[in-house]
């Protein structure tokens, strides 16, 4: 009989999440109940965010224990429905987790129209692309000639945010965390500088790499990052708070930036934390522009593909630990149509 | 032949401020220039916030140095006037600092309506008053049935936000440093409840009076409190960022609190900076909103005076340390309308 490969939650993590904190188990095949469909997974995206549920109850993500799978935004095949509206053989993206099968609640799958590379929903047409499309256009609201400024700016979310200011017409400085990364960002992404924080001149380069200021920094690290982009926000400036990945990997979260609240009244800025989940309504209009940018060219998709399910822990220490260029996706097997 | 008495800074406070910090000096009656006017000051306001302008160049305030008079927002009467539009007799408000005469540009003075108490133009119609209604209204922006705290509630902006927040149909919860301080903004000014955040169980006292959580915080401290409020704070929460009092009275500021911006995202809240000088258009608009409370009865004045310009400088350490409750005002010499 067929199984379902899994990838468990050993222990919830002490300090820096390792690979040993997951462990390989064979489960049976799930049965989807009522209103659900059944999944192969075809692949799935390795996000930071899911490292702070790892830390408990202070999370969106819920609090994951030891013993269960580990969450993702997986896409893949229905091999059985019992939801209207879906069929065997089509295309979805669903929270699949860390497995090679999946069962899940209608409500909780996306048909992937014909047309779209499923692989572009775990990336830019993906919650990390709708993520930095409202948090960028909605929270931190760049207008033409404005300089962005994004942290991580490699990882899932921000390289998709850096190019989205450039084609709104801003300056955009990426943050990231080697100079490889940064230039990927400026060579192929449209950046207009990026600064690597882990030299030691990083505040005086940032300095130099935002002489207008800063008018909208979009934040997926929070810590010492944010507190750079603090002092070089103009008056009237937009921070996006959007991801604390400088405080994931640890039990020990660090405090804020010395410059809250002060700044934030001499300055007058606005800092702004969001969930996408809250703009689901406007996921469609967003897919629609992606899209439009895609087949444009405007957009670059950057995936930095993993295979195998075996190899997601290691991937996801590494990409806490930075590794990561662009969307990381762990590929289970190929796509049935050939695509991924 | 008359001399003009001031209260100098003597130096820059290292650590907190003592009164020693300022000295008494006599100077010569100044002249006005064109386009100036001679005001006899009668009264000026003491607020934590120019203690901020003495750490140097952080501040809005500017920068302070030692041997120049102390800055202060007063109210006095016109003795000779170069400016068009005043006139020896006017009552004006203007930056008198701590002295009994002082010479300024006609920009910086506002002509007292006759109807108008003067002393109402160091509170509710001053800067602090304006403060308490732009903060709350345009940045914290409660509506009726929420729940609104705020910090350094007695001081002379945050007894008024928690009236301005009452009469919008809030629910207002105030911190402060006394039992006393607390009486009487629950029993006299319509605060819903108070919390002493020097008790012990301050945290546990705070849940407890906001057992719907808090939908606005109006943050004239930083530091701790925010960090509580931050705990407390609904979903879709407002901050709106006045000052950072708790910061002042020292040269080395705390970081700041653990939850920014983790707790941002988690709880999407917007955490906005504002000077009440980005409002000056719309001071008239504010000051005929307050009249019409003030004459109802709907807000109370409430004022904390103190007598002869000597006694500044210990009423400004006072007034770091807690002591006062409203607008502190130092009062010169009766108004020659008899109303001060």
């Amino acid at each position: 009989m067929p199984s379902n490969q899994q990838v468990l939650i050993n222990s919830l993590p002490s300090g820096k999440l390792q690979a040993s904190d997951y462990r390989l188990a064979d489960a049976p095949m799930p049965v989807p109940g009522d209103d659900e469909v059944l999944i192969e997974t075809s692949a799935f995206a390795i996000t930071a965010g899911t490292r702070a549920g790892l830390q408990g109850s202070a999370s969106y993500a819920g609090a994951p224990k030891a013993g269960i799978v580990m969450n993702a935004t997986g896409v893949g095949r229905i091999l059985e429905s019992n939801a209207a509206g879906f069929n065997p053989g089509d295309t979805v993206q669903a929270p699949t987790g860390w497995q090679t099968h999946c069962t899940a609640k209608a409500a909780a799958v996306s048909k992937i129209p014909p047309q779209d590379d499923p692989i572009a929903w775990l990336g830019p047409l993906g919650i990390n692309g709708l993520t930095a499309y409202f948090g960028l256009l909605d929270i931190g609201r760049p207008v033409s000639g404005d300089t962005v400024m994004v942290s991580a700016a490699a990882g899932s979310v921000g390289h998709m945010v850096g190019q989205i200011a450039t084609l709104k017409g801003a300056r955009t400085v990426g943050i990231a965390s080697s100079n490889t990364k940064l230039h990927t960002l400026t060579a192929q992404l449209g950046f207009a500088a990026g600064v690597n924080y882990r030299e030691d001149d990083y505040r005086e380069a940032l300095k130099a790499a935002t002489p207008k200021g800063v008018d909208v920094y979009f934040d997926n690290t929070g810590g010492p990052i944010l507190g750079s982009a603090l002092f070089r926000m103009n008056v009237g400036g937009r921070i996006a708070c959007c991801g604390v990945v400088s405080q994931y990997d640890t039990d020990r979260p660090e405090p804020g930036p010395k410059g809250v609240p002060g700044l934030l009244v001499n300055k007058r800025i606005r800092m702004q934390g969001f969930l996408v989940f809250d703009f689901a309504k406007r996921y469609e209009e967003a897919r629609a522009d992606i899209r439009k940018w895609l087949n444009s060219g405007e957009m670059i998709m950057l995936t930095d593909t993993i295979l195998g399910l075996e190899a997601a822990p290691d991937a996801f220490v590494d990409l806490l630990a930075g590794g990561n260029v662009g969307t990381r996706v762990v590929q289970i097997k190929p796509h049935p149509a050939g695509v991924v």
